[in-house]
């Protein structure tokens, strides 16, 4: 399936309006048709089935059909506090986790980070995170928030159900499994810059409750590592196919936390 | 820990020497003098522990101290066959792979491939994968051979303990973890192109042992896909941290395995 964003929520009359970009797409490159169908999302968790009804390079408009909430966003909200490493490989991360459907970037600044994160940079990275939701079919555009510190992502950790740090010193053991309740609706994942972390940051982090875990014994390059211990994290939860952890509503799962939190 | 390439093995004397960018950075990046110990690898397993005798930029010797086999290789045996895809993010994915552990890669051609695959950039593949094993702090470089068919793939299945194909029209529930063994010594992952598989190569596969399972609800770019899936696999078995499955030598389990096969 083809999906787009849209740049502007659907009007009370059931008009969409798709510009810039979108618009070249559907009438240049995909050529469709008055009276064709597609998708669209507004980034939010909304997915729109659309009817097209005019069709041009600048400007496509068509009629609202159906709207889905959430059709295929994971069913755990995690959110990713990355060190901010240099320049492509950021965005690398970004691109990988906002495909994976993360909810939340967080760079931050460590003892080890040597790279900084401008404004442009930053801004870049929310197109990233925009263009990799949108060919992933996702309807969830990942905040990328303002870099913090450590300390702050700390501060961060007692807000999630589960807090988990990818530590290259941490028992072989003592893996993702290990620390990870797979019915947890909320985890917060933090993994470092190319350096690691201080072993003063882990136990700063210890202290808000986030636990270290192993990723076995060999090294990743830093853009490696986050994308994929965020795939480890939905893939031990269920939301990278598989039977998903028991969550029943009666036991008010994520499914509902969900409700609240979008 | 630093860990080098040995472009010659040791002499029967005990002695090591390193040459070109490994004794450039040995000298002039890393400044290490005579006496200082350092660890190289031949790439087929073995990692040495060198004492260093002689720093030059050209030219680095040293004393062989001692050597250990596969330190840090996964005890799964994963080949990786990779339709390929358009440039940079063939190597993309042979660099995720490569730090994962992948034992060996085979790109092929499918009906939805587009891209061709130049000897050159066979070559290149190749120095990604090295280069990406010595940084992970890998002992093996994984293999990438010529590019092959589909049918080829599916002919070369039934030498493995089990197959898997990524398969985005798999019914969800059906994930990694419900077609692959956690015990299974060796595994052959099979990752489409972008546009995916059509149903007549996954009957294809189906009929030579290639389960097809589902890696969620969304689409992934196919450099994410095979990163993903591949530290799918090796997390499952346990070598992405954590309880390693229940593998004992009495029962005939990969560590003798490998004995033989390496």
């Amino acid at each position: 399936m083809e999906l787009y964003l849209l740049g502007e929520d659907p009007r009370s009359d059931g008009t969409v309006v798709l510009r810039g970009a979108e618009a070249r797409h559907i009438s240049r490159v995909l050529r469709h048709r008055p009276g064709d169908r597609v998708f669209a999302t507004d980034g939010r968790g909304t997915e729109f089935e659309i009817e097209l009804t005019e069709v041009g390079p600048r400007l496509v408009s068509g009629r609202l059909l159906t709207k889905r909430l959430r059709p295929r966003e994971p069913l755990c909200r995690l959110t990713l506090a990355q060190a901010i490493i240099k320049g492509d490989r950021l965005s690398s991360i970004v691109e990988g986790a906002a495909q994976l459907g993360v909810a939340r970037l967080i760079p931050f600044h460590s003892k080890r980070t040597v790279a900084g994160l401008s404004q442009t940079r930053l801004e870049r990275l929310r197109s990233v995170a925009a263009e990799a939701v949108k060919c992933s079919t996702g309807t969830v555009i990942p905040e990328v928030v303002e870099p913090v510190t450590l300390d702050r992502v700390a501060e961060m950790a007692p807000d999630f159900e589960r807090s988990v740090v990818a530590y290259e010193e941490e028992t072989e053991s003592k893996g993702l499994k290990e620390v990870l309740d797979p019915k947890a609706g909320s985890v917060l994942l933090v993994v470092g810059p190319e350096g690691g972390f201080e072993p003063g940051e882990i136990r700063r982090l210890a202290a808000s409750g986030v636990e270290s875990f192993s990723m076995g014994p060999r090294r990743f390059k830093a853009e490696t590592a986050g994308v994929v211990a965020a795939a480890l994290v939905f893939h031990l939860v269920g939301d990278l196919g598989g039977t998903k952890g028991k969550r029943t509503s009666k036991k008010g799962g994520v499914s509902e936390a969900w409700q609240v939190l979008s």
